[in-house]
């Protein structure tokens, strides 16, 4: 196959110096075009021109497949798609024949070898193989790019070559996508979507209905699954993909490109008015996931993900051109990019134009589930979002095999940084190296399990026991939810994670008086019928600089704190027992400290620990945790607090407020009410009252250490006098 | 007292505004003459005006000092001289009386203080206490910055005001820091060097011969110490520092401020040509001392440290203002800052006039040692200093009390990372929660030693067996420095820091054939006349892609590495035997790969480790090592090679060559010579052949397997023919 491919490239090479003349010429001219193009645009092309010319330098160079992710193969037949949507375009905005050229030839060499291909040597048995690819998920994505660049090109084809590419490629590889893996096909999950999408796009340019039509209604045409159906059930009417935000963005491109395709077409199925706009609503929701343009790593994530990537520039300029919505626009320019698409040409000529507005970053809660009642995402932000504070309560459901079981979990950014981490995906993308850059037996081993997030763990086992299919049926329940700056608030339930054990997290953005930075207040409130052990993770990132307790090290032997579950890979570096006021531990993380402080428990013990244990590949990151465990307790409320303080000045060398600018933290319960008290070091007194009643007008009063508290509905921030003894 | 300085507070207040009229006028006046300040020039008075106003509004605030470094009254103490620096430089630039009438208050109040104290309650043993602060230190360098700022009000001072502070300010604290601290005022040290300054300074501004005379030539006049005799023994004939570039820096300020000063009022003096120019000579050398504009962290040295420093603000300006060195102009543009003198303002001028140009960073060797002789410092440089490579040699000398037992160690950068590290000091510089900032005990157990760096560690103990006196009287030697592009080497030998037992090592950054990238060489030749055990560890960033040999793993329980000398804090995470090409570890920085190979000892194991042991305070980063054992070794070569490779693209989810490119790496010794071979995996060949003989001229011949090596000169870098069987 190598001999005959290199034939091929040279033969292109022989070819392109013997026209050397009028393609230059025809090079000056398109230059001339070029300069009537946006900035933006423009550098799009010279980045596709770059890339493709290097390509058709390089020759066709069409592998028989044999690698899996990440292995040679596998990164040419991604370059060589990549090369055949971006060699389309160029040929279709300039004109220049060295590009249909070249993407012709290309489909060449695959319509010869396509039909001569069956499972692919790497395939793994957990998932369906490809032909091209490892996995079928890769030959879709293969269709959909290379369906594109075809399009572009189909039409300067003599009738020959387009009835090779036609039938030998498309046309088998649809078939291949579709009946000949029909499993997939008629899922309801992402990997539908590209099989759907590519199976689709490629009825349209073939002028193929039964494609079109399978692609759209499911195999058997009932609707019951296929391209809109999947529309309907993968997003919540907030727009929330059950996956979480880095497949929705994933998922994004097939659902926005094929609706593209399908509104140019078929403009009478009024697509982007499906469900009451939900693509369009999904896009602006997948941004709405983001830090600092970094996704929340929720489920199976690879945490180096922003809003810079391919997904998104297409997401962007589709959602562009039907809202024109100048918020969408800084997003573009904040990612740098865009598409070679008409789309992306007005992207980049109103960015030009000086259009753009700040995209509305903003505190909302996303219902999850088709019908938006399997829990929600909670995103409190204050400041804005790249170097402002945003916590994201993870109420949500399972969301299917990418799953975590990390229900009412939560994170926390601030300064620019992630404080209160999620481990997202044990998974090094691409790297052969990392078990061929597929996820890790870590991702199930650690990743997945309960104690990996910052959740509620009983007896060390994970939610639902770690049964997926269980976790699908049973999700959390939104309690509460309050945007109100100073005192932003999310009250969640999961009733079923643990049999007999229900568990609610009530977690509050609270501005605390005389202090720069809102707190995070925390109380998880348990409810049993009968005595467990409780452990409260909290992962963090930063350096430990403070602990408030004693405690008894494991500094010449590491031990392991458990032997499953996730327990396996912790080593426990001390255990220490806390009590009134020095329940707490104070880290730094660039320039900013942060003090984690809780109420003890009776007979509570606190672990500092480290991940890492039972990990011969080195295949973790090593993050440290601090857990709160109680040993034998059946109802119980746990009430933490997350406090930013201070300043470190390496370059000046000056420390300000390094340590906890707080007195005391407290909790009481009366008549069924959680009341937390805050105290700061100048003796300023915040309660935080939570009533858990669902009716907003309803007036509550308790007496506390004789002070009547009185507030309205399910919680609220109160200011307490100064210098009055507190409970 | 804080009732007190409560009233002087509140009187500032009512004062300034029942002038609130002429203050506002005249604000108004100096707002249009900043008109004619050069950008640079301009934003500093506006972060100076902003500092300062907000110290007036905070009223004159001087506390009895308490606390140690980090604390309360030792920030408000730096604060302060700070406060009466810029406002002293306020006021010679913009004659707003307001600025002068806070310096006068300031130091009214300290004059007032200044007589009632005696040793600072915060003092720690080892040091010498300060007046103001826990050690002398701080309070010359309080003396510093305050005279400098007396100065510059003094002239508009009432006769009884000055009189008050000459006497009972700046004459009591010049016979403190000078006869009252005699043995750190007569050291030969950067200590010594901040009070000199502070003294002699303060004698110009007295007009006190007395003070300059004891502050220029010691304190019985002799010339043997003081400030001269310290620009002689303080700083190599090639301007090197022999504490280390941290030291440098920090030293460097008195220096030249001192020498500006002198200048100023001694021109016949010439200061700036003493010794060949040596002050003017060591700021350059400062300046070559980092990468990415971060100083190479030898020795006691804070890693957040860059060029972006006070004492660089002041160097570069005032070595600017003697040189016009347009290079110097660029590194002012790097830092964005400069300072409030003649030489700032010039600086920013010249700046604004685009007269700036690259500084040269280059490849050089640094001689240690007032005469040259007591080993040196090896820069290799290949590409710019920001994300080109890096490699630094350690073969200076041990550098005093802050050295640390790192002989021939060794340091390597690349793509704007640190790659091969030196951990720096154990310190969190004013962070109250670590021992008060101070260096903590894990400075001393740990990154002194031997095992904390990358050298050779012979019997698990560091150099001279840990003894900083004997350390101080024995230097490495430099054998040879080359700085040819391709084939850049440094070699040098230790005899002494293991009893009958010497060691060479060379280091190359070395060109290979077919790679994008130079590799590091590393030849590490051990004679001794007994057997003993031989650590050579290597320090790095990243995170392990892959392990080449079989490693018996302690994923259950982790053990302690050894008991004293640094080994205490390292776990063991896996050890394994290596043997023919499977000697090597890949890791992952950002977005490069790295694989460190070593070619196979007989007998030898290789220990993947982590530093964190015995460490109950959470003192210490948890950084990886990688150690090449051999136990039971007389004579030994340890040969090995860092080779940088592909690249990882999160974003576009692309990898490319994440495994080494490296066939093989093989190692001869023949007639006294070292010759190390590199295979590339597409079969091309490169020798690196190490005659260890001085003469330049000389011509060596060896035969290695049937072929014949010729070169000229110490080492050199030879292609071989392709295709041919080495070795």
């Amino acid at each position: 196959m190598r001999g005959k491919l290199l034939a091929v490239a040279l033969w292109g090479a022989a070819s392109s110096a013997a026209v050397a003349g009028p393609v230059e010429s025809s090079l000056t001219a398109s230059a001339a075009a070029a300069q009537q193009y946006a900035p933006l645009f423009k550098s799009e092309m010279e980045l596709a021109r770059s890339f493709v010319d290097q390509m058709i330098e390089a020759g066709v160079v069409v592998p028989v497949p044999k690698d899996p992710g990440g292995g040679y193969t596998h990164e040419q037949h991604k370059r060589n798609y990549k090369a055949i949507y971006e060699g389309g375009q160029l040929y279709r905005i300039t004109g220049e024949r060295k590009y249909a050229d070249y993407v012709r030839d290309m489909l060449l060499a695959y319509a010869k070898l396509y039909p001569t291909l069956a499972e692919h040597p790497a395939r793994k048995d957990s998932q369906s193989s490809g032909r091209i690819f490892w996995q079928v998920l890769n030959d879709a994505m293969w269709m959909v790019h290379a369906i594109q660049g075809y399009e572009a090109v189909r039409g300067s084809l003599s009738e020959s070559d387009r009835n090779n590419i036609d039938d030998n490629l498309f046309r088998t590889a649809a078939a291949f996508l579709s009946t000949g893996s029909a499993e997939t096909f008629s899922k309801i999950h992402n990997h539908a979507t590209w099989a759907t999408a590519g199976v689709g796009m490629t009825g349209y340019v073939l002028g193929d209905k039964e494609l079109v039509d399978i692609a759209l209604l499911g195999l058997d045409k009932s609707g019951q699954t296929g391209f809109l159906r999947q529309s309907e059930l993968l997003f919540s009417p907030d727009g929330y993909y059950t996956e979480g935000p880095y497949y929705q963005r994933f998922a994004l491109k097939p659902f926005v490109v094929f609706a593209g395709v399908i509104e140019k077409n078929d403009p009478a199925r009024k697509i982007f008015e499906h469900r009451d706009g939900i693509l369009l609503k999904a896009l602006r929701t997948t941004i709405q996931l983001t830090y600092d343009g970094y996704f929340f790593p929720f489920n199976d994530a690879i945490k180096d993900k922003s809003l810079q990537t391919d997904e998104l520039f297409h997401g962007v300029a589709v959602a562009y051109s039907k809202t024109r919505d100048p918020g969408l626009l800084s997003i573009a320019q904040w990612q740098g990019r865009t598409v070679l698409t008409d789309d992306g040409k007005l992207v980049a000529d109103d960015l030009a134009a000086g259009k753009a507005k700040s995209f509305p970053f903003k505190s909302l809660l996303l219902s999850d589930g088709p019908e938006g009642d399997q829990g929600a995402v909670a995103i409190l932000r204050q400041g804005d979002s790249t170097s402002g504070q945003a916590l994201v309560a993870k109420n949500s459901s399972q969301g299917m095999g990418h799953g975590h079981f990390d229900k009412l979990s939560w994170q926390y950014y601030d300064n620019g940084n992630e404080i209160v981490s999620d481990y997202g995906a044990a998974r090094f993308l691409n790297i052969e190296a990392k078990d061929g850059g597929r996820y890790l037996p870590e991702n199930e081993s650690w990743a997945k399990q309960s104690i990996a997030h910052n959740t509620l763990v009983v007896d060390e086992k994970s939610h639902f026991d770690g049964d997926e299919k269980l976790a699908d049926t049973i999700a959390p329940r939104q309690l509460y939810f309050s945007d109100v700056e100073g005192a932003q608030i999310s009250s969640a339930v999961i009733e079923g994670a643990y049999p007999g054990t229900s568990f609610t997290r009530t977690l509050a953005l609270l501005d605390v008086d005389s202090l720069s930075e809102p707190v995070v207040i925390d109380v998880v409130r348990v409810r049993s019928d009968k005595a467990n052990q409780y452990d409260l993770p909290l992962h963090y990132q930063g350096h430990i600089m403070r602990v408030g307790f004693e405690t008894k090290s494991n500094i010449t032997a590491r031990p392991v704190l458990g032997t499953d579950n996730g327990y396996q890979h912790i080593w426990v570096d001390a255990v220490g027992k806390s009590q009134e006021q020095n329940g707490f531990v104070t880290t730094l993380l660039d320039d900013r400290f942060y003090t984690y402080r809780f109420v003890p428990q009776r007979g509570s013990e606190t672990i500092l620990a480290e991940i890492g244990a039972n990990d011969p590949s080195f295949n973790l990151r090593r993050e440290p945790i601090v857990i709160q465990r109680v040993n034998n307790a059946q109802n119980i409320t746990f009430v933490s607090m997350l406090e930013a303080h201070g300043r470190y000045d390496g370059a000046a060398e000056q420390t300000v407020e390094g340590d906890s600018q707080i007195k005391s933290l407290g909790h009481e319960s009366v008549n069924g009410a959680d009341i937390v008290f805050v105290e700061t070091l100048d003796g300023k007194k915040t309660a935080f009252a939570i009533s858990y009643d669902s009716d907003p007008e309803k007036k509550h009063s308790v007496k506390v250490g004789g002070q009547m508290l009185n507030w309205t509905g399910f919680a609220a921030r109160i200011d307490l006098p100064s210098g009055k003894a507190q409970q």
